[in-house]
């Protein structure tokens, strides 16, 4: 395998001006585990997998110890008789170039498929501890953004100012080139660790969009599990403060 | 050379749906290790080469000063009247890349060829001193996890659970696509040094499935070899730890 | 997008022995500096885009929120009845390869548009931190040399003895190859910060050449800027350097 | 460009039989020295250049301040009625897969000019700081070993033991594929600094094979060089130890 290559799982698929909904993994993983719990509650269907050696060279191994390799998939739903496409998947590009290949791959498909809008999901690092209920958007065109800002998305002037690395970014900027309209929506995330809660937050603003309502608990769950990681390292820090005000035995032992 | 390059040795080669054997330098090197025993034991005849520009830019030199590349290397081997492709080599691929590129290679070999099955043989790193004889699969379908569970090779509910990187685990998650049935076997190991141990231990495995038996003494050989590399290193350890506990003659002379 | 793109935004172009002026994104920032001025003062207009896999696989936001791939640009104006070609960008490529495949493009359209002769602008880094007014040249040929000497720019033996890294150098000495004149200006400057002033004075020596004159308030207004960042800078180090003479009242804590 | 690139200088060259003697930057330059040296002395004439993607993206100042792109050249001159081609440069490849494809190049080259015989010249890192005058050697057959043995070339079991990295090595193992005798000297060096004195020692056993005389004051004088940057260094060094066994004023000021 020299190249990126797409495998179609259906012979025929027939589609009616479906949107493209990208959630791979990224900044606290919050579009993955957006993109993903709606594949999963929307009970769409596999219909293209990708593989490509700008994946990592390793596979996963599965509960029943079956192995599959790295991949990028495409499932399809339906929200609203509005069919949904989803692209998710276990890796981005490791490489620079890997990534512009992808990207091309996927906006080849879009237009082959007549998909008439993307939206790429993602995090905004804030570096803060503290979380934000806030979307952050950017878009392909200012029409889009006054479309976008009715459903409570922020656009904030010039941000992200380091610019949008990886598939969320250049999806949305080389869509211009295939005529497609694509917005890239981010929630807001201290960015260190896997953040549901940003991700509640972000699905929220989607099925507005989408015109739905799904089931939310499988992503509740998940934001409990994260609290009680996160005390867990509070406490652990809080005993490594209180430790280093004093001096240990194994100090005194030097220093006695 | 811009590309990985097959070269065959000889004009034609009759193969009865031939099995596959893959051990290429890895994790303790215990696959290497066992794949090269039998190539000696079973006489196997070098039948293809690979050479690849994702092989590291050098060559190896003989013990005779005569020089050649870096490649792997297919052998023909006859073991209990079936016939026995072993996949061994110098390096694996020192690019991502071409870990993809070699693994599509040997696999439209192995289409090819009629192979009907891969063996890949590789290393389990514990990353614990104490030696477990234990041998640990995963595989491309149930049904073989199945039939190899019989041999007493363990399967773990989804371990490794970090995937397995490299030629071993691509070759059994790609074999689905052409139809191929895989397994890869790893034999555990402390993972920091070569384990002739761990490879005896495997071959064990690898011989049962094949039904034969093989003459061990040079693998036995190569255990003694390494349990006296390892003695040596404990010995200069606790010299080492002998020695912290005490001012060494240099720090006394600071201190004075 | 496997190989870098070249976008044409105008049917047809008419062009009567045009230059090219390139000032990418290099040490100091000189040369873009000097460029994007030029393209900004005479009202240049957008030919062509490039696109590249080796450009950083990232998107950048504009101010009101819509976002764009990273690019090259070439835009075409006039100066004193000269057709003048600007070569501008965010990056340049982000591997060495690249520069090669880029290079190549840039130069092959050239040939293509019949330009008769490259400037290529950038920066000299001194380390020093002494603002000195000195352009520095390389070029294609000695006739070349001889006759840009004349506008005061330096040539001084073998410099720089270290290279030119990067599209200024590349493209200069490939040029050749397509029997183009090429010369390579080099703006001294320290080579730690945007350096406007060095700027400045290259404008100065580009416009000499070009036969023309240029606002450059806003060029000074960066100079300023720039000015006022580096007194900030100065201070701080100057508070660093009074703190560091005395003992802080952390250090004592610990004496006490 | 995309690939490494040949430029032919010359319409037609006639060779009978010509070897090829390559000398490019590699351990002590010891290799590139020898080579140049001779190309000096021979007068022999530039008839190939060769450009590549996997040379550094830069470019080299000459005297008179015109550039020239990093390349690897091919000269052709005549030592003892023989016709001899030496390529030399100024970088080897900067990518693992640059070595490959350069290499390649240069074996299909040496067998459309009919070349008879290759001999790659390097040096030998002995580590240690001493000077050997040893030439070591590698070859592609044992013929060839018997044959250069006898000028005083050593062969060690099995050495270097860490194969040999880069165009010397390469070009010699892959040179059997052509069905070309090839050879690698290699001159002993500490492997620090640039060995003209290692390299008087190679060049020495070169003219004997080559059946020539050459001048070699311009060889003789850089070793006086280095030798005089060598005391220096040492100076240095002496001073150092000498100031590390007693305290510095600095070191009493904080004492006191």
């Amino acid at each position: 395998m020299q190249e990126s290559t797409l495998i179609r799982l259906k012979k025929e698929i027939e589609l009616e001006k479906p949107i493209l909904i990208v959630g791979l993994p990224g900044v606290g993983l919050v579009g993955k585990l957006v993109a993903e719990h709606l594949v999963s509650e929307l009970n769409a269907e596999k219909v293209f997998e990708v593989y490509s050696p700008h994946f990592p060279p390793q596979v996963l191994v599965n509960e029943d110890c079956t192995v599959r390799p790295v991949s990028n998939s495409i499932y399809l739903g339906k929200a609203n008789e509005q069919d949904v496409l989803f692209l998710v998947g276990d890796h981005q590009s490791a490489s620079s170039q890997g990534h512009y290949e992808l990207c091309t791959l996927y906006l080849k498909l879009a237009a082959e498929l007549g998909v008439s809008r993307i939206y790429t999901l993602g995090g905004y690092p804030t570096g803060k501890l503290v979380h934000e209920n806030v979307v952050l958007g950017v878009a392909n065109s200012l029409e889009l953004i006054e479309e976008i800002k009715a459903y409570g998305v922020e656009f904030r002037e010039a941000e992200p100012s380091g610019g949008i690395v990886g598939a969320s970014g250049l999806l949305v900027a080389f869509s211009r080139l295939e005529n497609l309209d694509a917005v890239c929506l981010m929630g807001m995330t201290p960015g260190y660790l896997m953040d549901p809660k940003s991700a509640q937050n972000l699905l929220g603003v989607v099925c507005q969009i989408l015109g739905i309502e799904v089931d939310t608990t499988a992503l509740e769950e998940k934001v409990k599990e994260m609290e009680s990681v996160v005390e867990k390292l509070k406490e652990k820090e809080e005993m490594q403060k209180f430790q280093a005000t004093r001096p240990s035995e194994e100090d005194l032992r030097y220093i006695g």
